[in-house]
């Protein structure tokens, strides 16, 4: 299952930015599990990645190799997520891009590797290592479409937005893709995220761009609260557009964040609406809070209730699961007098309990949707933040239940 | 589905507490719906209460009731919670405690009003109100059996504990039933608890004799993470046995409290064993742990991860969700190296990935089991907590998403 439509209209290439698609075999004959991307020499790379204490051997190697000279590959497999697999999961990692690196006469710093899938078990290098011919001769700038489907695991479908920004006579593409469905609470990171536009950026201004819209979109997700090991979003930008952003345009790089902004949002939504067995695309919106921190408390409690997401699943406005929600979700000294929480525009609960002018039959209505605002009020601050979810359905448990078995 | 016999065994009356059991048909017609305990004169009561700030309004009456003057009865319906229903709501449990008051010419503070149920409706009152005079006219003292029937709600079974401890040639009793199946992570207390004893026991020494149990206990278990609105836990004290404690009296109240710990920690397993849709009960221990608050966030973490839980209804040794679990919970610097990981007797992890004694096979066995403990060791200190939970199953998805349509 999977909520709204998922189309995401054409995706414009992104010169100086080729792709490669090959099969490894890794964990099934044939299904694409290697996609390569290729960066024009004089590209810049910047990424986030999950604050997992076990975190993967691939995220380890990436947040080293990017540190340590200009990257030129993206290698990432799926079907195998090289977590928890000590030591050894490292050195794999390290043959991996040694591998490449040989191949196209790089070093193997320019290479960052990501992996996804079951965690725990060994990576078959071997594999991996074999298909890397394939891949590079498969190099193309209209790749974008079938690397979003190279990248999936559980996901039921692609994830992809492609945007253009006019500037002084010229045109910057920024292109994305994404996957996800389970194990999704990203912290700093999404599973895997690969935005590239072709404007010139200095790494640190990369890095700041990327930081600020992860932020706002990866990082405002949760599936099942579970951070994954292997979370890593990654922006890339070729300069081929011949539109350079520096300290000194600061009007280019507002826009350009801007347009960063809604891409990343538009690829974290996505995964959000392929939640694992999901049937509803939930927003938890709570304002009038303190503090940041205790808005984003609040949301993700809501959030991530299994009570709440019940009863999101079986479409029933039982708003005493939110208000319990609300409660428990730790704010000091909450006055529950001042919290008003609605269904979209149906105000549900006032005062402490349920509003007068509430009927069954208008929040049943609301609660009938594929889409669903949740709004809070908390009534003693002026912060806001916005948290994506889904609902909690036998798909959910029968996909968990099965996965591996 | 429930997870083991649920055999209580013997249930001993306590003297100087009796109970009477009613139908005031609040839910459903002819159900056994409020149940009413008699506390001798001289009786002193204590408890614990939720700490959600959208607490249900017996549990701030409640709270009000035990300070102000020496309680006498309790009085606890089911089908509703009274939560969520704002100034109307504190109206409607303070007219139900008047009006056992006016029955038993007591103050109205002697008595303490229990809810339980869907949140967020009107208590109706009368019917409560009307039911009285049947439950005084049921006083018995061997209603303990009837009563653990009578304060469940979802639960399948009902939950019971009765002990003895012989001191000084006299006998003191010591008996108590729980009931709750969802919504289930006390903090403070659980969803419903009374546990007598016929010892006499100043107040402030049962505060803390309650406080202390139920932290170790009730404080200890996770079904969803969902802390109620109504969690209550009260221990009474009769004094009927001719047993004093005092602060002069420290083995007995040590010997004493250790039994007190039994009970508590029994009832609260039954909480866990009966948890909505449980097919599995499942202890998470973790040592090695820096502080107490470190033990226990890393612990609720993988007691509470969706994907932990699923693998646990599957039989699936994924231990990676632990390792990925214990990874996101919070602990700062955690160096990943140190941690082990142990399915019962079998060590599945170490050194940051799977431990190389470990075989699929062995994982397997363990997990096919009911009762599973999972213990994980931090490795960067001496601190241990364990907590108690379930697994996740369809029926979870299941009762929940029925529950109220």
């Amino acid at each position: 299952m999977a909520v709204g439509s998922g189309e995401f209209g054409t995706l414009h290439s992104v010169p100086g930015v080729r792709i490669g698609i090959a099969s490894a075999g890794i964990k099934k004959p044939g299904r694409k599990d290697v996609v390569v991307f290729e960066l024009a020499e004089g590209s810049t790379a910047a990424g986030v990645f999950t604050q997992n204490a076990f975190c993967a051997a691939p995220v380890t190697v990436a947040k080293n190799h990017i540190q340590a000279a200009p990257s030129r590959y993206l290698l990432v497999n799926t079907g195998n997520a090289n977590a928890g697999t000590g030591e050894q999961g490292l050195a794999n990692a390290h043959r991996c891009c040694a591998a490449l690196a040989e191949l196209t006469s790089l070093k193997s710093e320019q290479i960052l590797p990501f992996s996804t899938g079951v965690i725990g078990e060994p990576l078959p290098v071997e594999k991996i290592v074999a298909a890397l011919p394939d891949a590079l001769s498969d190099m193309s700038e209209d790749n974008w479409a079938a690397a979003a489907i190279g990248i999936m695991t559980t996901d039921t479908r692609p994830k992809a937005c492609s945007r253009q920004l006019e500037w002084q006579g010229k045109t910057i593409t920024i292109t994305g893709i994404s996957k996800g469905a389970g194990m999704i609470k990203p912290n700093m990171a999404t599973m895997l995220g690969y935005v590239a536009c072709d404007a010139a950026i200095p790494r640190t201004l990369l890095q700041a761009m990327v930081t600020r819209s992860a932020e706002a979109s990866f990082n405002r997700i949760t599936v099942d609260g579970d951070t994954s090991t292997n979370d890593a979003c990654m922006l890339v930008a070729s300069g081929a557009s011949g539109v350079a952003l520096s300290d000194d345009t600061p009007e280019l790089n507002a826009a350009l964040q801007a347009v960063f902004d809604e891409v990343f949002l538009v690829l974290a939504h996505a995964i959000v609406r392929d939640g694992e067995g999901a049937t509803k695309f939930v927003a938890v919106e709570v304002g009038g809070a303190a503090s940041q921190s205790e808005a984003l408390k609040v949301a993700y409690t809501v959030a991530e209730s299994p009570l709440v997401k019940t009863a999101l699943f079986a479409s029933d406005p039982n708003w005493g699961r939110i208000l319990a929600a609300i409660g428990r979700a730790g704010v000091e000294k909450l006055d529950v007098s001042g919290v008003s929480v609605h269904l979209d525009e149906v105000l549900i609960a006032e005062n402490g309990g349920r509003a007068r002018s509430y009927t069954e039959a208008a929040g049943a209505a609301v609660m009938k949707q594929d889409e669903i605002t949740i709004r809070i009020n908390l009534g003693r601050g002026e912060q806001r933040e916005t948290v994506w979810t889904t609902d909690f359905s036998y798909d959910y448990v029968k996909i968990n239940a099965e996965y591996r078995s």
